[in-house]
């Protein structure tokens, strides 16, 4: 990596060291409440962006240039991975992915593959080669990413997005055997996907738990954090923070602090106070404005984000989301955030 | 009250009392995964089953008879409030239940009116009565219910279920003084609601605040909070204690307790140690295992209630499940929940 870059304020505020504001970013800032991305979205279908690297940088870049975010994130999807393991994705128009014969059974689980990063996933490579070879004149930094492995799971198992993923966790209390030996296959083929993201030139990585939220803490501690460690493990060596978000992450601040993870990123539920009395201060933390706070006027998005950093004045933060941006947010409300962030005074 | 069913094994609990062990029920318990009730179901839809007292309480007496626990729930939905303060709501065959014309607007929430318990819940306080006329000799206390104010509204403005209600918050974040406004007039309907229900012969009652855990702690304090300390306020003095139950209650235990909710009914993320350890001693609490944790075998159902006691030894505890009996769990694993406790020594 080069100087200029490590020394980004994005990854200065990933190493918890002190920077003149915090740095911003949003998660789903390449998306659909931007006019741009609905061009270009009109003329191709969600996997045929995903897998054209020209059009995925074009997408990724987008928020840089329209909202001057100080990280880009690319454009791809978290399941991805779980196609280039052996399992068929539609994403039809009207409602959200679909998995063809979703994992119901030991021998189903068998039929998982390792991925094969260079043939399989190529395309999420080159989309970061090209962004950031784009961005690293501008010294913004690229972030790569992947599901976790329990919300992998719950996706291969429930076939499709589901309120309370009872399926998953059906298989979980029925076999909670094999639903382990389900997790270490997703965690490998995460860090095989986050490694190939790295060296195609990601400066951070963030794995999404997105319904890690969903299990008690006993079953956090049991299932989710063993196979986190395996993944993080898998990746740490490589030198890019690691960032993880779990969606309602409130139950399991101190156990997300124990995964390795350089960076916790947080809902919107607690005051980051609070949450970095739970988890200390070995890690760097993002977050966490409600993402339906954007939905207020400018005044308010004003006033909740400068709350947010009365209320966690030290380093260590990058501001975000507490959750992915919502397509019918005003594009101009979500620069007034990000404005908001980069005239704070610390 | 007779005095046999205020020294009932539940009602004591409620109050915090010591008990020779803690009493059991489930909630949702009169519900899908019965056969019993599937044959009363499959003769009329849900709300005629709703509105017919005698089949309403057939089915409340059900899980009594079935499962023997320590109390009945009475058969209703919090969404018969909304009706009777002037929505109209239909109970689809194949998805959950539907608003016409929900709130959007100022002049919606005007059309709300007060709900006239005598004459539009006639068939709530008839259907408590039948049941509790059977269930008195029994010393089982019979429990009412409603929908919190938040929970409420996001009904009434969704229109149908949704996984974020991201147009209530929208509401809440772009109009908060009339979100208020119409926190405040479902807390009075509420309040009036409960009242009746323990006039008919309730002995305790619960409010179900099925998603209040969508929101940050700020918000939670501003809105939901005082609109439930508006509706326990008003059915307090009538001595039936208040039970409050939270899905994703993590953030809001605290709250929670200042309410004025004699027992809090939490879900199953955190062990019931800690929660206890937030929440001090001056509530009782109700809960908590995973209702997943029913699709394993017996043998772990067990472990998993006594491993539950062992971490909440004391006296103050309701045996529940974190959230309702999910429809395809056995019967037989039900009832090995509920012998679990019967037979846990204290």
């Amino acid at each position: 990596m080069k100087q200029s870059l490590f020394n980004s304020l994005f990854l200065k505020a990933c190493r918890g060291e002190r920077v003149p504001r915090p740095p911003v970013w949003l998660m789903r800032q390449a998306g659909r409440y931007l006019p741009q991305y609905r061009a270009i979205r009109a003329g191709v279908d969600f996997l045929t962006l995903c897998k054209t690297p020209e059009l995925a940088s074009r997408v990724s870049l987008q928020p840089v240039d329209i909202l001057g975010v100080d990280a880009a994130v690319i454009f791809s999807d978290i399941l991805v991975l779980l196609e280039a393991m052996g399992l068929h994705i539609h994403f039809a128009k009207d409602h959200g992915p679909r998995i063809e014969h979703p994992l119901r059974s030991v021998s189903d689980i068998r039929r998982l593959h390792p991925p094969d990063i260079a043939k399989d996933l190529r395309y999420v490579g080159e989309a970061i080669r090209l962004t950031s070879d784009t961005l690293r004149p501008r010294n913004i930094p690229v972030i790569g990413f992947a599901g976790a492995p329990f919300t992998l799971a719950c996706y291969a198992i429930e076939g499709e997005t589901s309120r309370e993923f009872n399926k998953t966790k059906r298989f979980m209390n029925e076999d909670p055997k094999n639903f382990a030996l389900l997790l270490a296959k997703l965690a490998d083929g995460i860090a095989l996907h986050l490694q190939g993201q790295i060296e195609a030139g990601a400066s951070a990585v963030q794995i999404f738990d997105t319904w890690g939220g969903i299990l008690s803490r006993e079953d956090y501690l049991l299932f989710a954090l063993p196979a986190l460690q395996r993944a993080i493990d898998g990746v740490r060596r490589l030198g890019a923070p690691v960032i993880l978000y779990v969606n309602g992450s409130t139950p399991h601040l101190e156990a997300m602090a124990e995964t390795g993870a350089d960076v916790l990123s947080v809902d919107w539920r607690l005051p980051l106070s609070e949450v970095r009395r739970r988890v200390g201060r070995k890690v760097a933390l993002q977050g966490n404005l409600d993402p339906t706070v954007l939905y207020s006027n400018p005044r308010v998005i004003r006033q909740r984000t400068r709350a947010m950093f009365a209320d966690h004045p030290g380093p260590g933060l990058i501001a975000n989301l507490g959750h992915g941006i919502l397509p019918d947010i005003p594009v101009a409300h979500a620069k007034a955030f990000v404005k908001a962030v980069q005239t704070v005074q610390m």
